[in-house]
């Protein structure tokens, strides 16, 4: 990647600017953690509650938010099947100790890993020139799990681990929300929070973290009804789907018409989908820098029937996943169900009470006894070994064997009975959405970062900036800079989020708002004292307008949410404040 | 406690309806752990959210929020103190294998345990009647750390822990927040997240937590500055302390008075304390429900030069800690600047050069060696282990002794000299305020929890609760149900937290609002069809008025944010609508 590189370019003044850093910098670092600093923690908190405006506040009475820990007892992942599959396949060097990870080293040199055997993974790494670093030979490729373990209170036989997906904290109380939120045939539960994957050896250029935020929805509903009222208001909009990693570019097409044409598994996970695209828009990133990957099967993690991967242009022709997602079917309430022995499933009430038409078969026992003695028992168990087609078969032929013997069924009888049943107990299949908040960051940020006039633009959503309005006095004199601290404290009153700053010429303090993305820019000057209007100064155009302070609250809060553009909010300045 | 215990009630409704559980429930559970459900998890978001608005929103330039991840190196826990001294005394059965903490143990016995050594203390269990389960004899007393430990990547040998609290994220980080914030002379870093204490045996009654939430401020600042511009806002407002555990009730008094007299250790940690309180009383808990406790010397954190624990009322008689304030001095940043060999000392440009008079003393070693000969070495080292007192000392009395033996001074001279210095560099002090999002929540929904007509009603702060507006169609048919939810759409739009309710009669669902806490209820009738207005019922007056709904977004966001009362809102409703 050149210099030129957009993405490196926004790490840089990502850095810079106090957005993130190296996590325990001070201590060397370790590989996978970043801190956020003051313009960075903020930013981040945005994009999260963006996300929950689409997915949560938007969908009251559809979809619940919960919150639950982070670390979880072994109990609920060893159900999970994370304890037993959440892996990845390493390989140490018998000389130095180092562990690769074996397919990004093979994929490195080339390889194709893709539905390889570990056994044909380990003759290929024999094959090998041996570890990269100092040659010694690698040892057989073997199973890492990624789980951060722990132990929970003085007896360290109660193993806990770092949850690698919140979802995990959602399954186990699905019974509690299903109750408490009166039953529902579809409904959808939220989480957002930290988990931990303790990956083998974060690489920079990926994004790979060992713990991160992740933002999550797990759609519960009746797989039997096919149609999601949430996906018919949805269905037109148009989602950019790819079915392999090979080079075909992806598709265009309706969510109906991926629905309808077997393409993505169902409505819910389709509705999804679309959010997610609509995220991303939300975040700045385009619709051509975003599209649907589908995971192959032999890929896809262990409790998928279908995956997609959400791929997002970082740079040129640098893409990084910022989520998934699935249709985990009925895999994780009948896990969890099977692993507590509590009932997880949901109960429909039916209309019409389900009628249904049975066979019932009466023998007589003292007869059966009497022509076939102690040979009783076996037949009777014969018989309810058999199916009910089994059963009418042998009637109708007027025998079935048992033991090589012949048993006369003359004395069974067949009588038709029926059976209501007021509603049926089954398990609620999952569509999830699983997005990374920092992934989304810095695909945010490489997008956000423009230039203008040789300098650092940080062209962010307004309505995602913190802070949100520069407050700026011309002069730190004459009452400008008072006049500018009152501003500053009637903004917050007004819950909007300021930022004061009155040192050096104010081109300069312009350039650092713009750097770290502040939408817009109050200018008190001389003026302010005569007639009590300020400039206003927008990030994106430099264009100048004068408002009358009074009416700053509500312009700003036009501005900054509704889209506003800066013309329509005042006079243009006449002649722009400047130093 | 009796059953008429407010707390209990309040528990009690939290789990019947959705704010909270057990975690991991369905597998029975582990100590220390809870979920929040669906009526849970936002309402705890809205409590930090307050914090923030507080805290950090409040003071915009001066407090700054951060981010840092729960798993920390080894590295920083080692410097900080919590490797060697979070720990706990513990006691083991020797029998039975259960694991006591050793003060509490004692002193649910009625023994006093403040200021005993380890050793006295396991001599007070080897006189007790054994385990309190089995009888068994328990071991001595020792040290049990309470950080949750794992370790990072496949190579074992790098330790990881999960931050005892959010602080320790934030003094590695230092340096950066002071250069990107330009250096000021006095600043805060915020930060909100997870953290875990591996507690020994969590016991319900008060409420501890293995993984909680906290609510950090620490306050950086120039100890040499007394004067904090934040504290000279707050500083006539009253505090409730209270300087010993026996029975003394808290006095109340202002904050400039605790300082001036040297209760309160210093203005910056005086201001948090007072912005604590203010926080309490905007969660609903009134000013006669909380104090500050001040921690005796062999009860505080290895840090601290001085902690005030705010302790709230759950119950007539039971109170708990919901937060810590403490004045931290130098001794974090200190800590981590030894332990990195990074420099974290502020710079502090002075005015005027500091210049300073200092005595130069001379000596002449070749006149030094021709009297003392072999002795020379020890005459030199002997003047330079001497003060600048001793050595003016020895010189006016003509000789000093080095072995018992005389030197003359006549071969010394004494030269002034002057030196200028721009600026110092110097640790900055800390003052801490850590808040416990879970205990407040306890707290809250305990003083929340109120009746009226037998019922329960759930009065939290109105610009806390979520969801906000209940929509209620009198009935579901005639079109009132979906005039309902056209209503429920546009509260969405105008960032309102709706939610609908068709189900039952009206009164019920009043009810079911009244329990979760929603404050106001709109009712969507007949009337409605015809004029266009609806019924507004206030959660705890249970009045009602009239309200056109064109006017219904900005009427309830005056009722919610503003604190309107209801009959401001409209004209009072002439027949109620009933069921």
């Amino acid at each position: 990647m050149s210099s030129e590189d957009p993405y490196l370019k926004a790490l840089e003044l990502a850095k810079r600017r106090g957005i993130f850093y190296q996590s325990s910098e001070i201590y060397g670092g370790v590989g996978g953690f970043i801190d956020y600093g003051p313009n960075g923690a903020r930013l981040k908190a945005n994009l999260i509650d963006e996300w929950r405006r689409i997915f949560v506040n938007s969908l009251p009475d559809l979809v619940y938010e919960v919150e639950t820990p982070i670390i979880v007892p072994e109990a609920v992942l060893k159900a999970s099947g994370h304890v037993d599959n959440f892996t990845d396949l390493v390989t140490q060097c018998s000389k130095c100790g180092r562990v690769y990870r074996v397919d990004h080293m093979l994929e490195e040199l080339g390889i194709d890993t893709s539905g390889k055997s570990t056994e044909e993974l380990s003759s290929t790494l024999a094959r090998l020139d041996g570890c990269p670093v100092c040659g010694g030979k690698l040892n057989q490729a073997e199973s890492y799990n990624l789980l951060f373990r722990t132990s929970i209170g003085p007896y360290s036989s109660l193993v806990g681990y770092l949850r690698p997906e919140t979802a995990q904290g959602i399954f186990p109380m699905f019974r509690r929300i299903y109750e408490v939120t009166r039953e529902k045939e579809a409904f959808g539960i939220a989480q957002v929070g930290r988990v931990g994957r303790n990956e083998i050896s974060p690489r920079g250029g990926d994004i790979r973290l060992r713990e991160f935020t992740q933002m999550e929805l797990e759609f519960f509903f009746d797989p039997e009804l096919r149609s999601s009222p949430l996906f018919s208001r949805l269905a037109n909009e148009r989602l950019n789907l790819r079915r392999d990693s090979g080079n075909a570019q992806p598709v265009s097409m309706t969510g109906k018409a991926a629905v309808s044409s077997g393409l993505i598994s169902n409505e819910w996970l389709a509705a999804a989908m679309i959010m997610g695209k609509q995220f991303l828009i939300r975040l700045g990133i385009p619709e051509e820098s975003h599209y649907y990957l589908e995971v192959p099967a032999d890929k896809r993690a262990h409790y998928s029937k279908q995956t997609w991967d959400l791929m997002a242009r970082l740079a040129n022709d640098n893409w990084t996943e910022v989520a998934g997602l699935s249709y985990r079917g009925d895999f994780d309430l009948k896990a969890h169900a099977h692993a507590s022995g509590v009932d997880l499933r949901a109960f429909k009430r039916l209309d019409t009470p389900i009628v249904k038409q049975e066979k019932r078969f009466k023998w007589d026992p003292v007869r059966i006894r009497e022509k076939y003695g102690p040979m009783t028992g076996e037949v009777i168990k014969s018989l309810s070994d058999m199916s009910e087609d089994d059963i009418l078969r042998a009637i109708s032929a007027g025998y079935f064997e048992v033991n090589g013997q012949r048993i006369d069924t003359s004395m069974f009888s067949v009588e038709d009975v029926s059976k209501a049943e007021s509603g049926v107990h089954y398990y609620m299949h999952v569509a999830e959405g699983s997005f990374g908040a920092d992934r989304l960051m810095h695909v945010m940020l490489a997008h956000a970062l423009t230039q203008r006039e040789g300098r650092a633009v940080l062209a962010i959503p307004r309505y995602l900036a913190n802070p949100q309005v520069g407050v700026l006095p011309l002069m730190k004199k004459d009452g400008l800079d008072l006049t500018a601290r009152d501003l500053v404290s009637g903004l917050v009153r007004a819950r909007l989020a300021p930022t004061y700053d009155d040192e050096g010429a104010i081109g300069r303090r312009y350039a650092r708002l713009d750097e770290v993305g502040v939408p817009v820019a109050v200018t008190v000057d001389y003026q302010t004292l005569e007639d009590s209007t300020v400039t206003l100064r927008d990030r994106d155009t430099w264009e100048q307008v004068r408002v009358r302070l009074s009416d700053l609250p509500e312009k700003l809060r036009q501005f900054i949410y509704e889209g506003a553009q800066l013309r329509e909010l005042g006079e243009r300045a006449a002649s722009p404040a400047k130093d």
